[in-house]
């Protein structure tokens, strides 16, 4: 078991419907795809040709913030707004959709690690969105 | 003149059709809502009765976060993702709308000065989505 | 191989005398301290007496932000400041240990996990300081 | 009165023999010294020669996060850890210098203001490790 999941199960009061298991996905994609794109900024920062990626530079900041943020939303499960969580899950999905579109232009192969963990937290984000009703 | 309006004015390419008002005073919200809000979560639990309070902790917590990304995605101009931004700007504001409505449950004056920043994020949250178009 | 070292494999410049495994390793804990950290802070809201763990809310909070932060450093390569790291790596140290002294204090099973992770994270924390030279 | 002292006015517990005026200033640099290390790593990527000025991106990218957390943390008074703290101040000026060294190397007016918020930054920061004792 994850840590995540290991979290989720001493949760010491009452979760309501969640689907534990999307919740855990997504949490999990959420942190790891907020590191890959973080390093991602960085080793496009440090190719021959930096002025060929700023996009991708701005895309891979933006949803390392994103999915920082729907991270920590996620891992917090007192007084939760169904509103403000289905929003964030959005705007991952969006930053993480639009970061991939941007990596998959490009034949480093720290962007093809990165468009694939982008990929995956935008489908869990769209998963949890879906199983949240 | 702030400082996110000086950035503003010496950011070397063109911004587009943007609102510079409506650009920089979101971003100094958000900026601003989020020390308020992490510094209200922490006020909180320095009351006598943090268990009255747990809900307006969390939604404090939430809301900094997203204030927090908010500011950080719309200081970058480069490569700008309109469905990125209007999504996180939807988030922002659910956040801000969740934590005013708590904190206005409360007496306590950090609760006061809170939810007011949070209502003023908010505005200026959804002003901005308007004016993007 | 964790994506962590999968992104550090595909850096594109020379990362110089670095110790490859300690530097993913702490990596890899200060993501995970910061997600166990903040759903800690959140189980402990949703105890039957939040009030007798203030103080463990807050060393969650600080940890959770000091992780997030200091992972991001260490998942940057270009342009190194071995000052700004060093002084992150030991501020991100005593917040661990801060929060693992304090999670240590209280029987609840997040509190239980949660010390564990912060005290690896601490741990490799240390060691990177000491590889560092 | 700012909104960072108006917060630590209505803080509801003994705050100890801080130095407000230091603390409160110190809270303000750090998130101003976020917002605009942010839009100058924005603007950097949107010259003419990114190539130029990768290492000024990554000094920008740190200082964001450091001062992020540390203006965090400042705002925070419930079970205060020196130790964490005095540290953190260390990290954040220590990114503060290594950024406005950077910046003061080119002559881009973004990097000029930069220069300045980080130079305000970690003289507020010293100041407050002064007083903390």
């Amino acid at each position: 078991m994850t840590q995540a999941a290991e979290m989720l199960d001493t949760f010491p009061a009452d979760l309501g419907r969640v689907n534990r298991a999307a919740l855990v996905h997504c949490i999990e994609e959420c942190f790891s795809c907020s590191q890959v794109c973080t390093a991602c900024a960085d080793a496009c920062l440090s190719e021959r040709d930096p002025a060929g990626l700023v996009r991708c530079i701005r895309g891979n900041l933006d949803c390392a913030d994103l999915c920082d943020t729907t991270g920590r939303l996620l891992s917090r499960h007192t007084g939760f707004d169904i509103d403000t969580v289905r929003h964030t899950l959005e705007a991952c999905a969006a930053a993480c959709k639009s970061c991939a579109d941007e990596c998959e232009r490009h034949e480093h192969e720290h962007c093809r690690v990165c468009a694939q963990a982008c990929r995956r937290c935008e489908r869990a984000c769209r998963e949890l969105i879906t199983v949240l009703g």
